[in-house]
């Protein structure tokens, strides 16, 4: 059993001794920071690198090597699946994902038909073959959350605000709901695509979800979240869910379905663990703003983060958002070290 | 007794029948949602408006003719002190505050001189004593609290990651001290001004201090937020503390001596009054994005809030956080309405 899994399951590291470190990933752990990312990656759209399986291989692999990491994320981007589908959106450097043509009303549905992973994405599982051979740790495929695929969707770029997809949500929820319908069968789809070509587990990144307060989460977004999660179970591998300023919502989150829960750096792990009175994993949660930091401060915050899990068997140590362009590599080795010297389980 | 007063001090609606109503008032109810404030804006930063007395007064009353809200508060910003001492920082149309030269070393602390508000701010206490004149309900003053004001001084423009100013409170501790020291001497100044001449209320804007885990917030930004909060004590008006993404952090922005805290809209007010033990009033906290829809769904979600504060008398009804420019001001007139009529205190 590798520690990811272990974890995942909260099986204690005494019932599994050959798995018992705490494992370690960091969320956008393939590339901006990596200098040998910035020499493979090319000018133009990340969607191009994506679809060019041996580009996507060797960025997959270049921060297991570099970092010793428990795992593997697949490199690509949660809008992959709707542009392979047609919808209209491309990922600017600099900017972010941008659709010329925003989601705006039930034609635009349209744009989101069925995908169909063998001839949308093929290059998703001949990559997902490709790493689980040679990389010697298991991968994490993921998808996009109802919310945050939606404010990309509506929004037509990234959002402070979320003024127009709120706007769409509350106003029209019959469309609302029909656009999550969309998005999370296509999510459906893509996961369990990335589990017959070899993930060993997945995350749904609704990384904007927190921009709900649980009551409007529990009506708007959750129904989609869970079926989601639901339709990848018997899979039977372990599913995360991840979002920032989910603080409120991290019991709903836990309810849709999922093993893990991911908790940004605001919320101390032991926090998250009484809010979901336990029944779920947990990943994170360092602030990423330390990773361009030193490491005399880096060592103190990674104790802290392990001394308030305390132990507990089901901790994923991570970040608590994603690494950060001018985030230090030499320093998140040093924490994948640290982690492993000193994590208990 | 008014009744923003009554219901800060969580006097009961039974003992002030005069001022038994559920006062309302929305962050940033001046601005540019108001075409009558547009008319009298002009071109340029907002920085010369607010040092226009007969301007900065009307924009204030603006929102209470308008909308029949229960406070005024000044037109200004939370730069404006530290502008007026000379440091170096300007208020960009469509981007917010940035400075040319941010600050980076100790050599920049005396760039932050002592604030004297009658020879630095004088048009402050002016405008103040003419809204209290002509307004009728009470004046709200601010001040910026010490992260957020931080933040833009050390990044130099709005930021969505706070990566130099968390390396420079993590990095170098004894300087962040220092910066905090001088914004909190200008808070302090700046607030006892504003109460000297009229305010009777006033609110620290920590709008970003969210940013922060709880331990952090502790060590780095509680001390600082205590003393701003404990040397305006004597003046005997309430202080409301307010940021976003605080959910973690309410109880102890509560501890700083707050008698008010805002909520912003993630954290339902029933769970914020359990954090903080009912020992504060809470202000909020309506999702600012639905001021950009209807009056259906609008009116839902006003009486969500009423009902999850269920008729407790330390509400202080307002947004989550801001008003946008987009924001509709039918609705918001419509909100201060409803509120009025079926709020229960």
């Amino acid at each position: 059993m590798f520690p990811l899994l272990r974890a995942a399951r909260q099986i204690p590291g005494s019932e599994a001794p050959e798995a018992a470190t705490v494992p370690v990933w960091f969320m956008r752990q393939a590339g901006r920071s990596l200098p040998e990312y910035r020499e493979v990656r090319g000018e133009g759209t990340i969607l191009h690198v994506i679809a060019d399986t041996d580009r996507a291989t060797e960025i997959t692999l270049q921060p297991v090597r570099r970092y010793g990491v428990d795992a593997a994320i697949l490199y690509s981007d949660i809008v992959t699946p709707v542009w392979a589908v047609g919808f209209g959106i491309d990922i600017v450097p600099g900017v972010g994902p941008m659709c010329e043509h925003p989601f705006e009303s039930a034609a635009d549905l349209e744009r989101l038909r069925p995908l169909e992973p063998d001839i949308d994405l093929p290059y998703q599982a001949e990559t997902i073959k490709n790493v689980v051979t040679d990389g010697g740790v298991p991968l994490i495929g993921f998808a996009g959350g109802p919310f945050t695929l939606a404010s990309y969707l509506v929004e037509g770029r990234p959002s402070r605000t979320y003024t127009k997809v709120k706007a769409l949500m509350f106003g029209q929820p019959d469309l609302w709901h029909q656009l999550c319908e969309r998005i999370s069968d296509i999510a459906i789809a893509t996961l369990r695509a990335q589990v017959a070509a070899g993930a060993s587990m997945v995350q749904l990144f609704d990384s904007w979800a927190g921009a709900l307060r649980p009551e409007h989460y529990t009506e708007f977004v959750l129904p989609h979240a869970t079926r989601i999660l639901h339709e990848v179970a018997d899979l039977g591998v372990p599913r995360t869910h991840f979002g920032i300023n989910t603080g409120e919502l991290l019991p709903l989150m836990a309810d849709a379905g999922a093993d893990v829960i991911g908790v940004d750096w605001r919320t101390p792990l032991s926090v998250a663990r009484q809010r979901t009175g336990g029944r779920v994993a947990l990943q994170g949660n360092l602030d990423p703003a330390l990773t361009t930091g030193t490491w005399d401060v880096m060592q103190r915050e990674v104790r802290r983060v392990l001394a308030d899990n305390g132990g507990n068997p089901g901790h994923i140590f991570n970040l608590g958002h994603g690494v950060m362009p001018e985030s230090d590599p030499g320093l998140l080795k040093q924490v994948v070290e640290l982690v492993h010297e000193e994590g208990t389980c």
